[in-house]
C-alpha cells in the first residue's frame, strides 16, 4: 500500500524545482478520513479552490482528488490525508511560469491518538509571542507560507500546553497555531473575523452555520486579547480534533460550559448524519 | 556536470516530507558566481546564518557550503547559485522535530542576460497592490515564505516594467519584489528600515557601508510612498543586478543622477578589489 500519490502516481520525492519548495507557492488541506469517507469534504475542497483562485493556480479536478483520497485511505478505519497543491515547477524568480502545471500531492498519515479527555475535560492554552502579520491577500486561505505557525509552535515544550493562540500586531486574537478559536462572552458565541490574517477552518465554518441554524447568538468580529479574561467558555476547533474546550490559559481558568457542550453535540450529529 | 547538489550529492528530487515544501520552513540565498568566485560571499553566508539562528535551524558549515558552490560553478564564467537550507524532513504538524537534520540544496542557474541599458539608462518601476505583512520575527532574513512576492510579481505582464515596489499596510515603501530600494532626497541617500518586513539585501548592506565610509549622507528610516515624488534619484539593488537606476515609476520621471552613478562606481571598485 502506498501512502503518497504525486500527481496520481505512487512516489516519495518531488522535483527540487517545485515552487512549493522555493516560495511556499501553493495550498494544503488536512482531512480526517473515517472508513474511507473524508469528513467535511465539500468544505475542504471549496477552501482549496478559493485558495487556488486567490493565488491564480489552476483548480485541481475535485472528482480526481476525491478518488485519490479514497484510494490512499481505502484500507484504514481512520487516517489523516493531507493534500498539497502547488504551482508546480518553475525557473528561478518569483514570476509564475507562463504555463502552469500544478503539482498535486495526496499523503496519508496515521490518525493522531489524542487523549479523549481533551474533548471532555478540556486543554490548556498559551498565548504565543510570535505575532501574525496581516495581509488580506493571504488571509483565510490555507497557503503554504506557515513560518509564523512554526515559530509559534516552537515557543513551548511543556506537554501540558496543547495549543497556542496567536495575536495580530494590534493585539487581537486570531486563531491557534493549528485551530480556530471561539469564546462565549455574555452568552454570545464569538470568534475572530479573519479578513486580515488567520485560516478559515472547515469546522469553524460548520459551527458558524450551526449557530445560525440553531439560533445561538453569534458574533464574528475583531476580539482583543483582554477579552479572554471576560469569557465564560473558550474552545478551539479543527478538522481532526472537532472541538476541544479550554480549561486554562496562563492564569485564567475556564469551565467546560453549556454552549461548548451543545456545539460538540451538534457537530457530532452533523458528522453522524453525513452532512459534514 | 551536475547542476544540483542535495546534501552534497547530485540529485533532482527531494523527499515530500521536507518542511520547506510543507511550511516554507527554511532560508535561501541567490548568489552571483563569477569565474568560480561567489560575490558578496561573506554577506550571503552571514545572512543565511542569521536566518538559521532566527528560525532555530542548525547552521550549515560554511566551508562545506563554499566547497559545494565552487564545485557546482567550476566550469562557468558566470552563473547564479541558489542555496536553500531547510529544517529537513518531519512528520505532520508545525512543531519542529526533536532531532533536526537540515536539507542543504545548492543549485546552479544561467546568469540572466539583463540588457546593459538597465544599468546605464535605468528601468521602469511600478508600485504593487499586494501589501507586505509586518512581522519582526521574519523581517530582514531571506526565508522561504515568499507568496507576497509571488503575488506582487503576478500583478503585471508589461515587459517594459522591470520591477515592482511593495508597501507595508501603512503605506511605507519597503523593497522591490526582488530588490532593495534607495531614494536620494535633498542630497541624502535614503533606504527603508526593515525591522518589520522586507529583506536585508547583501548589496544594500554593502552600499550602506560604502556610504558611511565615503561620507555620503545616509538615512535609514521608514519612508512613506509619497516621498517617491520628492526623490531626485531612485535606484534598486540586488546581488545579481548590482544597481539599476529608476527612470520612471507610474507618472513620475527620474534622471540617472550623480549619487547613483557614484555608488555604481564604488560598487564596481569593491567588486574588482575582491572585497565583496
Amino acid at each position: 500500500m502506498h501512502n503518497i500519490l504525486i500527481n496520481g502516481q505512487p512516489g516519495e520525492r518531488i522535483a527540487v524545482t517545485d515552487r512549493a519548495l522555493h516560495y511556499g507557492d501553493g495550498l494544503f488541506e488536512t482531512i480526517a478520513v473515517i472508513n474511507g469517507s473524508p469528513r467535511f469534504w465539500e468544505r475542504h475542497i471549496s477552501r482549496l479552490h478559493r485558495g487556488c483562485e486567490r493565488l491564480g493556480i489552476p483548480l485541481p479536478d475535485r472528482t480526481l482528488l476525491r478518488e485519490e483520497v479514497g484510494q490512499i485511505a481505502c484500507n484504514e478505519a481512520a487516517c489523516v490525508v493531507k493534500i498539497i497543491v502547488s504551482r508546480g515547477s518553475g525557473g528561478r524568480g518569483y514570476r509564475p511560469p507562463a504555463v502552469v502545471e500544478p503539482t498535486r500531492l495526496v499523503m496519508r498519515y496515521p490518525f493522531p491518538d489524542y487523549p479523549l479527555s481533551r474533548a471532555t475535560e478540556g486543554i490548556e492554552l498559551r498565548v504565543c509571542d510570535t505575532p501574525l502579520g496581516c495581509n488580506p491577500r493571504l488571509a483565510g486561505i490555507k497557503h503554504l507560507n506557515r513560518l509564523e505557525q512554526v515559530l509559534a509552535r516552537s515557543e513551548w515544550d511543556d506537554e501540558r500546553v496543547v495549543e497556542g493562540i496567536m495575536l495580530d500586531s494590534e493585539g487581537h486574537l486570531v486563531d491557534g497555531t493549528m485551530s480556530n478559536l471561539f469564546l462565549v462572552i455574555d452568552g454570545v458565541l464569538c470568534t475572530p473575523e479573519l479578513s486580515r490574517c488567520g485560516v478559515e477552518g472547515v469546522v469553524r465554518a460548520t459551527l458558524i452555520d450551526l449557530a445560525q441554524q440553531q439560533g445561538i447568538p453569534l458574533r464574528i468580529a475583531p476580539i482583543k486579547v483582554v477579552m479572554l479574561a471576560r469569557a465564560e467558555e473558550v474552545f478551539v476547533s479543527n478538522a481532526l480534533i472537532g472541538i476541544w474546550p479550554v480549561n486554562r490559559c496562563g492564569e485564567l481558568r475556564f469551565t467546560v460550559g453549556p454552549v461548548t457542550g451543545r456545539l460538540q453535540a451538534l457537530l457530532a450529529t452533523t458528522l453522524e448524519s453525513g452532512d459534514a
